[in-house]
């Protein structure tokens, strides 16, 4: 796979880049044709998919059989590049779409969805953020689903939401609080201030909408820092009053949403910070290039304590981490996302920072150079430093991680 | 001040912003009325160009007879809003170009750039910065200046230069390295590796051009972190033998370059940084007003013991670093730039790194909308981030603090 | 002063260690005779008692008629060594007992115990800590005072009473519960729990109680890392049934103890905060001097950029912290200590901090020597280190500092 | 073995502590008898010298047979206790001298020195550091071994001679230069200045010197902040021609002293910081009883935000050290010490520091106890602190991580 990325990927970056559309009103109609190009060609070596659970493989085969542990050393390869995870097929949110309806999907639902997004057909998105209240705390989100007849009518308004801007985007996964039929929803939200944490947790459901239904509207695309991330985007989506027959659409059951949001997040983050780990490494190694070749106040940088240091905490920050990331892989294929749980917090303290501090150190070695467009750094280091808020603060893993170590001690007494 | 930024500046923003042309044929030929029409408003209350030596009110009736101590305060008011400088007729680079004119240019250079610049008519640039070398390190700068005649003649490629995309734009002021009128390019390079560091400072000029001079070639705008600050812009400038008359377009003398780019330095950075503090303010402000209204966990942030956490060490932050400003203004006033320069050292690794630090938390605070842009905060954080490299990297500035501090020890040891 | 502490305080602490018994038996009975010389020295020179506030010196005869700022200099300068303060009279505990006493002590109080300590002759100490409750919420504090007749009786446990070891301490000043007369302990803290935190604040006292009191036992010396700081010492005291006259024993009134305290720590603060940049100069003096003289790998230590780094980071956190001591000191000249709270709950935070970051550096850099009984740099390191404790832990003054910050954004909505 | 510490090793802790005498005169004469009864209850269930290579049991039935990595595991247990190294006869120096002896000493030197410490009968020393010289600069000890007749003489001085204050301590294995048997030690010193980095490598030798003789004189403990760690003490000791037998002294040949030290290294730092991660295992459980139990401004520490992630950065930092020193054993296990470089390096910069941060934080969670003789927290932390200098300081060890990530991208060109 390095091999690949080396050969294919790396080098075809530029072309990527050189490829979107720059004319604000084409710029979400069209997509790099390279991508697609170098997406047949993966899938043609068999780097496709290769993140589906390993039981895909013998049941389905779909995917590599690979464990967690498995994958996640070649998510790692993946994040060097950002166009690497597409390429493999292995791009968020895709890859945890793909991974929902594998597991939660009927038989009618996989074929309509699941078949095309493992050929690379089609690419869909995940509506879950909302701009008016805390997604971290999922009691929050507020879109209502309500059944009326056979259908569900869906009301809301989601905000970075990733891949909605991509042409090729046919599927919205919509996570949203479920209305009582019978409810109005000015009546629903004064009785659900008299519910507790435990009901407003299983009021959730993820309802399969087509891009294409009337009523969902992309309004626009959100910036990160000064990126849009065309053709994918974070776009800001309203839902006016979409109806979707409910039988079709509604994903596994009712209520169901938040159990399998989490099941979504234990392999998903590890993906995650394995490309935060490859993408770590892509910095120290232009910070390395660049230390060798640049010369200033008569030697190379490389021969300076300061940056020889730079270098040293980088490798350390980087090889740590990594360590940390494949014990969680190996504790979720032992125990399960649950079990793994401590460690998954752990993880998503841990990897977004140390990218985000090794890019930031790579940028200054570099120089105007390192923030420029001519170098890869400025998007690896808005892509770690996002995934510091993507799901859910520090502080709230930090908690996870905090709760647990002090029950060693006293179980019942915070 | 302060009431003209609130009345003013920060609710028209929004304005500015949307007044900045997103075609990207037009974007660099128009510049938003609004910014014109607050100038006006500006200068009509007086708030205008005060960043001029406090002599120049007297001599020449220019700015407020401010000393570098006072205009420090206001310059961190207007770092309140990105826009707050220009407003004021005091950003950079106009304000240091227009010192560096007060300084050094003769009655007829006064008259034609100076005395536009300081109504506002024009725009202007300092062309330093080269991509192929590192222009901390000031023999390193290779554009070459060569008399011809009664011309010069200027060849070579700079980038980053601020402001140079702004249609408003009439002057650069180019620094280069002087080649001796007989000698070649290529003996040149050779010749001056067997110079000294004492002899290669007094190799430099600058040099008047007007921006419509032919073979001047504004070739590209050059990203910060997928910003490219339309209509202003940081380009890439090639000089394809530029030819302009030597009398009129030499500032000061020949070689001196250095001697002015070290002047031009020390109330340019305390404008710079004190902004910095404006900017971190700004940060914290909005910080305070989030943590206020967002609710999660069943609380406000603002009851979390963590977020009064980064709301302390925030204020303490800036604190520090205003007062450690408002020393190296006043070191200034009392003994030049040259005996202030340990404290403006000192002042240029603070402040960037202080404003980064807590615009990085004030994002963490907002969530998603930390880097969108509904948010001023991701323009605030990348203006800091760019000032830690611009103005040379910290390892510089480190190295004149230590060594200062160093030789009060004992001397001649190094 | 400055002088005087080259001359003859910092040559002299070796001295000062050397006389130190090593005898567990008389360690705590005797003191190093070369202080008392110094304290001589100091005062004749008129370098005595200089923390008093300046209305004591015409109204009384007594300190230097310093403000607040101005001392704080002297302050830092007495930092350097940490036998300094004791020369100058100016040493904690003693200090802020002298500034109690001449705010709120009777006319023959003062006479029995200021005029001795203002002379030098005695020594005191203020028991407010106690091991078993978190003495930073002045509500647990537990000792009780109970009027029983013409007398107060005092029964309690107080640990890290510094100064309390030294032969010539006399007097502690006793902060405690005040019981109700009539109410027996038992009930007394069953009805404490019922009241409210104004309540509470209000039902402390402080007694005034000479050392050799029946009933009052200095237990043991308790350690700081693996000092006993002999002879002064930080001593564990029983309190158990201490009788003392309750009308020649009261300080002030009944109640008003945590007024007292308050206004005890406002200058306090800053002396601690001032000697910490004293020990930190001293450091980075030590840094220095080490960095030129070390040699390893071929070139001294000073030559490298690592270690220049270190100096430099020193000498700015040194810098910053001054500046924002001094504009502490400052506003409690201006406003009072109340009215500084702010600023003098930030110093709380950042001072020790700084000290402790400058003295491990400066440690580092000295290798084994620096953690040495050659080397002062070991006192100063603990001594930084528990001014991180003492005073009350940094989250607690985080919060005050954060309080005020939002008080400014939104009143009544924490 | 944990159930060994829970049941043995930690409740006396105590009992250790108050055993060591606190007269000056007997406290180096004397050891605590508890920890020889300790000893034997090790010894007999087996957990005994498991440091000795694997290769050792099967040979000569000494040790238990472990790889480094499974020694690793079992040392971080011993670490949570300050006295659990030498319960198990693994503490330091000894261990490293015994692996010393046993890989390099003659079958002689083996059955005089290495069977008794190896039984636990006696105890010994490694005089290595000298305080005139910078020791991680090998070139620089200067203590000189000169050869005269069958005899070699020695004379320097070393200070920090951990364990050479211990009445049981019988052997000192010195580290010197080898001084050609011809030259004075005046032409000796001018003549080395001639030589380059390589030869003065290969001019140092290890002679093995019983503690009894004469000229050897034990001169003075030294401190670590405030302790002197009796009985074993850090001793200042000098060689005043100390005279011995050529043959039975020399440890294995002239000239390969650096070699051996080495050698001694790679496990050695593995032990060290794997006991280090004891150490901060210990001080994160304290942190947790701590808060857990303590009540401040109405509710237990426990519950706050700030401890909590003060609790869950420490868990992290934990395992994240843990991680790589278990891959550099694992490394060493595989590749030898060389082949493990890299990552020993970056083990001994990891270790010490996060073990230092996290027993500072569980200090402050303790407040003035975490620095009293009530808690180990004080001991802890000064055992981090000297280990980053110990070994070499972090910059010589960040400088091998750097060469090594450099020269993957370029050889030859630092």
């Amino acid at each position: 796979m390095w091999e690949f990325m080396e050969r294919e990927v790396i080098p075809n970056e530029e072309v990527f880049l050189s490829q979107i559309n720059t004319d604000p009103e084409k710029r979400w109609k069209t997509y790099p044709p390279i991508i697609e190009e170098l997406k047949q060609k993966a899938k043609a070596e068999g780097l496709w998919s290769l993140f589906m659970p390993a039981e895909a493989l013998e049941k389905d085969g779909w995917g590599a059989g690979l464990s967690v542990r498995e994958y996640a050393m070649l998510a790692e390869i993946s994040g060097h590049s950002m166009i690497g995870a597409e390429v493999f097929n292995c791009n968020a949110p895709d890859s945890g779409n793909m991974e929902l309806l594998y597991r939660y999907a009927n038989d009618d639902q996989k074929r309509r969805w699941l078949v095309p997004l493992l050929n690379g057909d089609i690419r869909s998105c995940f509506a879950m953020t909302e701009p008016a209240v805390a997604s971290s705390d999922a009691r929050n989100i507020s879109t209502s689903i309500q059944r009326q007849g056979d259908d569900y009518v869906i009301n809301g308004r989601k905000w970075y939401i990733s891949g909605a801007g991509d042409p090729r985007c046919r599927l919205c996964i919509v996570m949203g609080r479920q209305i009582p039929p019978e409810s109005s929803s000015s009546s629903s939200s004064s009785s659900s201030s008299n519910k507790n944490a435990v009901a407003s947790h299983v009021q959730h459901s993820m309802i399969l909408v087509p891009m294409d239904t009337e009523g969902l509207k992309v309004v626009r695309p959100m910036g990160v820092f000064g990126f849009d991330d065309a053709p994918h985007g974070h776009m800001e989506v309203i839902f006016d009053n979409v109806r979707v027959p409910a039988k079709e659409s509604l994903l596994f059951a009712e209520g169901r949403g938040f159990e399998m949001a989490q099941s979504r997040l234990g392999p998903g983050r590890i993906h995650h910070c394995m490309r935060l780990i490859g993408m770590a490494e892509r910095a120290l190694s232009l910070m390395c290039k660049r230390a060798i070749s640049r010369e200033a106040f008569g030697g190379t940088l490389a021969s300076r304590h300061t940056i020889q240091q730079t270098i040293a905490h980088s490798r350390i920050d980087i090889d740590t981490a990594r360590l940390l990331v494949l014990k969680a892989a190996q504790e979720i294929d032992e125990k399960g996302s649950k079990g793994a749980r401590g460690l998954i917090a752990m993880i998503k303290v841990v990897a977004p920072q140390m990218a985000q501090r090794v890019i930031d150190r790579a940028i200054q070695v570099h120089g105007a150079l390192g923030f420029s467009q001519d170098s890869p750094l400025p998007h690896l280091f808005i892509a770690a430093r996002t995934l510091r808020i993507a799901d859910g603060p520090d502080e709230v893993h930090e908690r996870t991680v905090a709760l647990l170590e002090l029950s060693k001690h006293a179980r019942n007494r915070l």
